[in-house]
């Protein structure tokens, strides 16, 4: 019967033999079919979703060095145990461990309009506390670090900085926006103590107006003062804003109790099916086990791994025999410091592993779009050799783009490809980083339908290489 | 300097010059001038988004026939009066008065297992009521109409049909699985009530397992009783039917106080743009104004209502004058009559009014994917040549597909192109005709790409026709 299914794959058919050089071709039935299973299976199976209800409200938020990371570990360790692999096995690798302390206070102070008036904030990673007292200062509100040189020391000594360069709207991809604030929150605190600024504010990095304050990492530098660094909601941000107008006698109580405690040792966690034909030739499916303290760190990044668990799962569940290894990592340390990452590329050096490629899901587990890929024009051609096999799955876009994080360290070992999975980005800037980043923002299709996208490439990358 | 955005605009630019017609080519590049700012004032603009937070909050669920309908036609009537449009008009239409009642019980009896335990069901739209007093029967758990047949009437007569057929979840779009359901609820209660049972259940039309139940309409036969049917919980329907197996005792109790009371006047609300060059040929931009009693209706079809007089406002902001007249209809009664759509089609017969197209969006306030065309090839075509123009914002399928139950009326009056706005499908029934399709639920990103994607498609049929 020619329904409008069979009409759509009759085209994509039809495409194919336009486009797939012959070797492909060929392949191409057998291809289309498995990928069809792996959907199928993805889509009915419940295992993985079940799991990420585990991870993020029986484990909860997992930030390095915190004895939720140390569940974590153990926990997704035994997962992978149970599920007949060729290997299962720990990494380890020492990690930072800042703790938040007390729950934040903020407040804005003496303002005209509204006297004073609390604010949500949420420190930074890796901020020092204000003492137990709290501090209070003026606040001077910048939108640029060029804006911020030039009102210079006389006019930052002593104040809090208020960096509040909100998300570019236009922008259609979210991280590119978050990629053109988010300098404020890394760089703004030790660039404001240059001058001598007491503290720090950072408008939340959303593209919302919340209540909720979005935490992520800051660095300092080495030789400039350590000041107190905190995020604030985009609605108080907003309000602290309009309140500044003329406002002479306003200022800014802040008490944060976050310090930075020895490292800790913690691991990445790692689980692989060994390749039939090339076992040493690797291909690794990761996100990152850690999460911020706030929150369930679901969409960041619970979905990246339990979806990298779930290629595994439905590699054995589908008896699909990978050619080359298909190895799960999730690493540990990507929020605040990427230890992790980093020690993942330094012992596949130290131990001569050939990569061929990574692909992280680290953008949360909502509709798939696509793959980005930093590599090599001919990898690039390769992938979207395989369009017509994954563009039915709402995988239309393949392009030149950025891996991930965790995955990053390995770039330049041998030709590996870098490759990061897109989810559809408009969602994920309302949940980063917060406590509302929660197992209930997570729609089951959506996250399986990414763990499919990702398991049909891993199943094309271990088929035939790159 | 050439960032990955700047390449991205090349690659369509060389796409575009090996595939767009030769007059196509020498407008491209205005009109991809004029699409980039459709999508700026959209995602920079809350009135939409506002918008829709009254017509939830503030009027909230609006049945046909009922004070909230009456109430969403003044107020929209007045939103679009506000506008600077050419005309806004009203259309009258005698539309269904169904009530729901008294919240609804149901409850089943006597399990083996659990006793008597609560079940979460919703009378569905047109249902008469069961008496106050209720009733009370033994259940017969059907998944198919065959399966009902072979039962017979010695099987049936004096029980409650359950009818349990779930969605396929294989389906990628998950339309396609409501389509391979939703016989059930239309047909299943004059199927059941022909072989004599005295009230039907159905479960509920959503992929996901949840405690609430989706209401929706259905259709009874002439010279067939009407008997009492009930939309029940995923939740609650996997349990009956677990709790069905080998139960002799159990029975199901409902009491809904449903009825329907005469047909009510009502409203198509209108607004257009006259087009300068060509007035008399209509582009329609449209939703349904009604929605179900339970809820907010956002996304069904609040969004869709929103985004059409969004249209409008892109429109007018930006000073484009469409060359074809567009035309915003927000139709009435979509839920439970389809009335609206045969009064707008009907009038625009006996006018002689020329549509060359009509876009609806009914299928929630999602991100964007593409659009389904209900039409002619040479018509598929035409809006093929415009995806180097749409693609770049993640419209990448344009395909044969359904239009809208609104606009379906219009088909055949000359040589109309029926066009569905395809937004992301995933999370559409989780909400769907529940008291959980909120305002909450929408995502305000979401719902102004959709809008963009409405108005520059309607931009070009305005500029070029079809």
């Amino acid at each position: 019967m020619l329904n409008k299914k069979n009409l759509r794959h009759l085209m994509v058919a039809a495409a194919t033999a336009l486009t797939l050089p012959a070797m492909a071709q060929q392949n191409y039935k057998q291809d289309s079919v498995t990928i069809k299973k792996i959907y199928d299976n993805a889509l009915t199976s419940t295992k993985s979703y079940e799991d990420l209800r585990y991870l993020t409200k029986n484990i909860g938020a997992r930030l390095s060095g915190s004895p939720q990371a140390a569940a974590a570990v153990e926990w997704s360790r035994q997962v992978m145990e149970k599920m007949n692999l060729d290997t299962v096995y720990l990494q380890e690798v020492m990690v930072p461990h800042w703790v938040r302390g007390d729950k934040e206070v903020g407040r804005i102070l003496n303002s005209k309009l509204l006297g004073s008036v609390d604010a949500n904030i949420a420190a930074l990673g890796g901020s020092v506390g204000t003492g137990k007292q709290g501090l209070s200062a003026e606040v001077v509100e910048v939108k640029s670090f060029e804006e911020l040189e030039k009102l210079g020391k006389k006019k930052v000594k002593g104040k809090i900085v208020f960096f509040n360069r909100p998300f570019d709207n236009t922008e259609l991809v979210t991280g590119a926006a978050y990629s053109g604030a988010v300098d404020q929150r890394g760089g703004g605190p030790a660039a404001a103590a240059k001058l001598g600024a007491v503290g720090v504010l950072v408008r939340s990095m959303t593209n919302d107006i919340q209540d909720v304050p979005h935490t992520g990492a800051t660095r300092y530098q080495d030789g400039v003062e350590k000041i107190p660094a905190a995020a604030i909601s985009t609605k108080d941000a907003e309000q602290l804003s309009s309140l500044l107008k003329d406002d002479a006698n306003l200022k800014f109580y802040m008490r944060m109790t976050s310090e930075t405690l020895p490292d800790v040792l913690s691991y990445n966690v790692i689980g692989e099916l060994k390749g039939t034909q090339k076992p040493d030739e690797i291909i690794v499916v990761g996100g990152h086990l850690d999460s911020w303290d706030i929150g369930e760190g679901a969409h960041d990044d619970g979905t990246g791994c339990m979806q990298s668990i779930e290629v595994l799962r439905l590699f054995n569940e589908l008896g699909i025999k990978p050619k080359r290894t298909v190895r799960a990592v999730l690493f540990m340390n990507e929020e605040n410091g990427l230890r992790g990452g980093l020690k993942y590329a330094e012992l596949a050096k130290a131990r001569g592993e050939k990569h061929i490629a990574a692909i992280e899901s680290d953008a949360g587990g909502f509709t798939p779009r696509g793959f980005g890929l930093d590599g090599t024009k001919s990898q690039l051609q390769t992938v979207l050799n395989w369009k017509p096999l994954l563009a039915p799955y709402g995988l239309h876009e393949i392009a030149p783009g950025y891996g991930g994080a965790d995955i990053g360290p390995l770039k330049g070992q041998g030709s590996v490809a870098l490759i990061g999975f897109k989810p559809d980005s408009q969602r994920y800037f309302d949940y980063h980083h917060t406590m509302i980043d929660t197992f209930e923002q997570v729609n089951r299709r959506e996250m399986q339908l990414g763990a499919a996208s990702m398991a049909s490439l891993a199943y094309l990358l271990s088929e035939y290489g790159l």
